[in-house]
């Protein structure tokens, strides 16, 4: 049970949620079912929990994402924290509050825990090799290298809709390359034991080398996408063309957008999936956005119970906190 | 009993609260009622009721106004809710998170009700006529069109100072053509039933037709002024010098600038009002702000008991909340 | 007993906090007696005391300052109070929201305290002398004028380190005559007794008539620190060098920059404080700041109860609340 990895204390518990990479298949398992657990109380009259009363947690966001600042910030006083929102622009950051700073001071003020969303592959890694022993770290997203609690809820989502993954075929389509998001859910679907996992997309899009990543590639959507399971679209980052990466995102949607026609190549239950917010007639068109397949919202909504169930985790070392009411 | 009005549910309750139109006397006098019990609440020691617990409330503003924010976010505290403030410049909102995404991911999140702020005529109609059944939507002012708390705020300081609205004459001076509060205030004092509504202005901020307004129109202040209960005096907007609807601030003062010696005109116990903030010496000099007459104060005041009132209705189906305690 | 002063209420309570001008000893001492009983507070499981609880608490900031508002709004929390955070850019409260008009309103939304950073001299007191009467303001910086809660927390920390003030030689190294952090320590070690308050920086940063200020002047830097039990560096605000103030920060910093060698000519007991930023390589080098004699993080973490000393004291008239509990 020897695990020097970052994220988890001497006890083998996990600390800090910083990458999917090195939590096993049975700590995955455990924070989905303590998830499940959560996901019941969203509907019930009282919604909260009491499990991190007292609890001072922060947003220490460096780039703008309300999506994913509004989750973690829901979340976080459904389990009866305090929310503590500090957002900087990454220039800001570099002149006068340097990182490191920023997280001393913020610990000597008895923060117990950031979600940190930062441009910079590696800012949580950083932020929890430093980090004073009662302050855990998640990572809400470094650029191109994680996003961990966003490939969580998917997880979360493919299970609730198809119950193992053992058997799954699931298809990534986009930009994988420069998404942090793909690698977590690539990582999270391999250790979850997904038979198998395939990403689609242009050359210029696509990791040059992809035998380490434990999938298979296509260039062509249709047969990409032939027989899966599920359909994971990534939104396209902006920027894309000017660096001549995609010619056009009209031309984009002609090769690589989902359409009901190109969906006809996957199972007839396929689900279709998108991490949001999804550019519409570029990764998709609403028709299947909005279709009957399209479990875009239940994403949403499935990630705040999933990142209750996170916090709770690498904070109280509790699983199924909910059940323990 | 038949309201086709998407600000009802089909048992007739208040669903939404978007605009005065098509909200009837008792239903306009049962939120005033229902303030009043508030009222009471924001002199006591414990100034919380728990009607709204664990409900979230989102501030949801693609347009810069602290006063109205803040005003939504203590009277949703004082009803024991969560405040949510989600604040977007309109570009942005165009840009990457269109309206529609927006809500329905607020919606996925079991945000519970919106306060909507927005540039744009009908963006809060839009999103209650989309809005899933578990949400309610507050138009927090759009634009030209409608402030329907705003009204309903002003009401509540008429009618505390007045008494009934039968046998009032009250005149709204300033640009009415441009002012969404200036429309929910006629409609609201017209439903109330004031015995004579007067606007007052310069042609070029004056509505060209006005006889569905119920409306007197004067263009000379100091006889609209003549003999009323209530003065109004509207914010003027900038821009409209560069649109050359007014000449300068200064002339626009000596023409329609609210002075002592011209609410001379008015009964001698006639009340002044704004919806601030007052832009001193333009539309009104300092010692008519800040006067025996003046009620601003007041209004910002009763703002947050009116605002617990429409919340508490819209969510709960509660009118008189506080009394049942 | 009479006090003239507009920080105190006709019982002689403190009633505002703004500067440390006209506060006895025996005040300044029971802040930091009641400090000490809130600091014992942040370790326990229970961190919150409901001494404020349903009092609404605003942050009124005209100037960027995280760590501030930060602390104060932890501060205010861990008092059950709720927070209200207002930022405003000077250029916009000029515009179109004047300062009086803010309190007002704030006011009349039943604001209990708020605390104000501003970039003005003297916006503080302004405030005070003009709020009504169920409203306290703390000031949380003006700019050259006064920081009382910072130089408060300050003092806690050396009484922490060096018990009692009387015997302590406490030298301020930097821009004094900018800072109103300094006029704000300067005035506290002399009012708790301090033996001698040393000020040490180039003759451009340093006031040109100090013999009110109840300090020694060093323009030397090891000189000045000679066997001092206490070093508090000054934070070096930007736009000294256009101002031709100091030549550069390289330079500044061969002359006035703390390092392990000019420290030693201090006592070897000595404390080091910043009331941060540090800007390592300017004002001390990396050594000295995360050394063994740093207290800089200490100066944070007790800056919570500090501050919930100041908050409870001028709103409860409270001292010691927690030992009430």
């Amino acid at each position: 049970m020897r695990r020097p990895d970052i994220q988890f204390d001497k006890a083998g518990r996990l600390k800090h949620f910083l990458t999917i990479e090195g939590v096993d298949r049975s700590m995955l398992t455990e924070i989905l079912d303590t998830a499940e657990s959560f996901n019941g109380i969203s509907g019930r009259t009282e919604k909260k929990v009491p499990l991190l009363r007292d609890k001072v947690i922060c947003n220490l966001f460096f780039e703008n994402c309300t999506r994913t600042r509004t989750a973690f910030e829901l979340a976080a006083r459904r389990l009866s924290a305090d929310v503590l929102n500090l957002n900087f622009n990454t220039s800001a950051a570099t002149k006068g509050e340097p990182l490191l700073d920023t997280l001393r001071n913020l610990e000597s003020m008895h923060v117990d825990m950031l979600a940190v969303r930062h441009t910079d592959s590696g800012a949580a890694h950083f932020l929890a090799r430093h980090a004073a022993s009662h302050v855990s770290i998640i990572n809400a997203g470094d650029g191109h290298h994680a996003h961990p609690t966003q490939a969580m809820l998917d997880m979360f989502t493919i299970r609730r809709h198809k119950g193992d993954f053992c058997g799954l075929r699931v298809a990534i389509v986009g930009d994988i390359l420069h998404s942090g998001i793909a690698r977590s859910q690539i990582l999270a679907l391999n250790t979850l034991g997904t038979s198998e996992v395939r990403i689609i997309g242009p050359r210029t899009l696509l990791p040059s080398c992809s035998r380490n990543l434990g999938v298979h590639i296509f260039r062509d959507l249709e047969e990409g996408l032939r027989d899966v399971d599920v359909v994971i679209v990534l939104g396209l980052q902006k920027g894309l063309m000017q660096n001549a990466l995609i010619p056009s995102e009209h031309e984009y949607f002609q090769l690589f957008g989902l359409t009901e026609a190109r969906l006809a190549a996957a199972k007839e239950d396929a689900i279709v999936m998108h991490s949001g917010p999804v550019n519409r007639g570029v990764e998709m068109d609403s028709q299947v956005a909005d279709g009957t397949r399209s479990v875009i919202l239940q994403q949403v909504n499935f990630g705040i119970a999933v990142r209750m169930a996170v916090m709770s985790t690498v904070l109280g070392g509790q699983t199924r906190g909910a059940d323990r009411e």
